[in-house]
């Protein structure tokens, strides 16, 4: 599409939101040259400092209207809970033929809060890239948490093809192979992939939060027994979480629904010695992690400083 | 203890299983010269075949009575359904003054299944080493994988100290920190620390098995948004594992009842859209995750060729 890989895909980029998602494409966009100017905003006082102090980006401002004014793309980073609110505010002050998009983890919703407040000739593209640490914040941030990552989009029917083309150009440029689907298919699929796991994962963590005190420190010091597993999925951003489970409600209440239907299952089988059960059990899920390992998706999301 | 490093701890080591956790014991052994004599036994004849292959031992046998015999220190790395069998099949071949010890993940069950079938004089120190991969079988196991892990020992009142002391050495060469616990403490703690959290992932991947065709590729796909780190868990040894709930039944049903009312807890905060609720609920697991990391229990078991 753009066979002159020097010059920068956007003039202006507005990122709104510079967590750990926002911060890494601003440290990918610079590194490679993306954007001619990144424009930071955040509501978060110490965010924007931090952001500035990192050199994340051009211009730095708590107030969205004038962060996107001339912005040739606008990526809203923030938890999904703020998009309405935002859109309303930025919808009137965006040039003609500016697109925006965001990163968050639910894809219908997204459309729902954003494209009414969007004028004729500004274009949504949905996005989001399948990577992540536990980490949050500006200073979480890596120019190479995406490359090796899935990034969808999920472009309305009506979306230009012009604009998911030029988003799509600039995931694959921060290292991310891109994958267009229904936002409403991608809320199923990654309500199992995504959000269930995480669900399940707060959940155990609380409740040997609430264990006798006695056991407690014990929980923590044999923690590498699979335990410490579910802690790391559990230590990430509890706002955005909330926010994912609010608006993803209908499909993480099916998988829910699925899962407690098949723990019950195997709590049965437990209870009355079926070994054969639990064995057949375990021993099909096996396959899964043969073929998680064959697409190339098994390992951890490691900033470079801290891998051992 | 034994001042002189470089004489073995122990004349003879008979290793009954060469799964994962034998074979690592059998090369951390045979690096450090611990055992004069490493017999290796399994029912299986493509293991017994492999252990050859990677000189694992210096006799191999698939009779337990045989191996056993002029031992000094007997340790069963079997699933811990097969403990009664092999117990009352050595019992009567063990000399005076060994010691018989395992690897299993439940306690108080072993302690019932082998010690009414030892003679007086033969001493019981049951243990757990907290460490492993998803990985089983002979060919798995490495030399490291203990280095830097707890092992939990659970000697019973009668248990003489000397042997204890003996297999806590053994432990603590091959690089772990030793635990001495209760066996019901220990099967209460790792009921929360790992059993119920493999359960947990067997059952997640289970449910995603079940799924329409048309998304079972898509989660295969995009697993990196959690669910690749429940694949991990449930890939591990199905026969081992099934021992595990069978025989751990009453802790790990306590375990699940507290986290299937913690679930449901947070289904309903979904369904009734309390943002509050779960953002509290999402918060105050992260304080567990520190603590892990303070404890320096984050970092994945995995063996150093297959790191990447």
């Amino acid at each position: 599409m753009n066979p002159n890989t020097d010059a920068p895909l956007f003039e202006k980029v507005t990122l709104i939101g510079i967590g750990l998602i926002g911060s890494s494409m601003a440290r990918s966009m610079r590194g490679k040259g993306l954007a001619a100017h990144i424009a930071v905003c955040t509501k978060s006082a110490s965010s924007l400092e931090k952001a500035r102090e990192l050199g994340l980006g051009d211009s730095f401002t708590h107030d969205p209207v004038e962060a996107v004014a001339g912005a040739d793309l606008v990526v809203l980073c923030t938890p999904l809970g703020a998009y309405e609110r935002i859109a309303q505010k930025i919808g009137p002050a965006l040039k003609p033929g500016a697109i925006v998009s965001d990163v968050g983890s639910v894809k219908q919703q997204a459309i729902e809060d954003i494209l009414p407040h969007l004028t004729a000739g500004v274009h949504l593209v949905p996005g989001h890239p399948v990577a992540g640490t536990e980490h949050s914040g500006p200073e979480a941030g890596y120019a190479e948490l995406f490359e090796g990552h899935w990034c969808i989009l999920t472009p309305t029917v009506e979306t230009d093809a012009g604009a998911t083309e030029k988003v799509s150009e600039l995931w694959r440029r921060m290292g991310s192979t891109v994958e267009v689907m229904d936002a409403r298919h991608h809320d199923k699929v990654l309500a199992i992939t995504s959000h269930l796991p995480h669900l399940i994962a707060y959940t155990i963590v609380g409740t040997a939060t609430d264990l006798e005190d006695h056991m407690k420190g014990e929980v923590i010091k044999f923690s590498a027994g699979g335990f410490r597993d579910f802690t790391r999925i559990a230590a990430s951003n509890p706002e955005m979480w909330r926010d994912v489970f609010l608006e993803n409600k209908e499909a993480v209440l099916e998988m829910l629904q699925r899962f407690s239907e098949d723990l019950t299952a195997l709590q049965r089988a437990i209870r009355w010695d079926e070994g054969e059960t639990l064995f057949k059990m375990f021993e099909r899920t096996r396959g899964i992690r043969r073929k998680v390992i064959e697409a190339r998706q098994d390992k951890p999301d490691v900033k470079p400083e801290d891998a051992s």
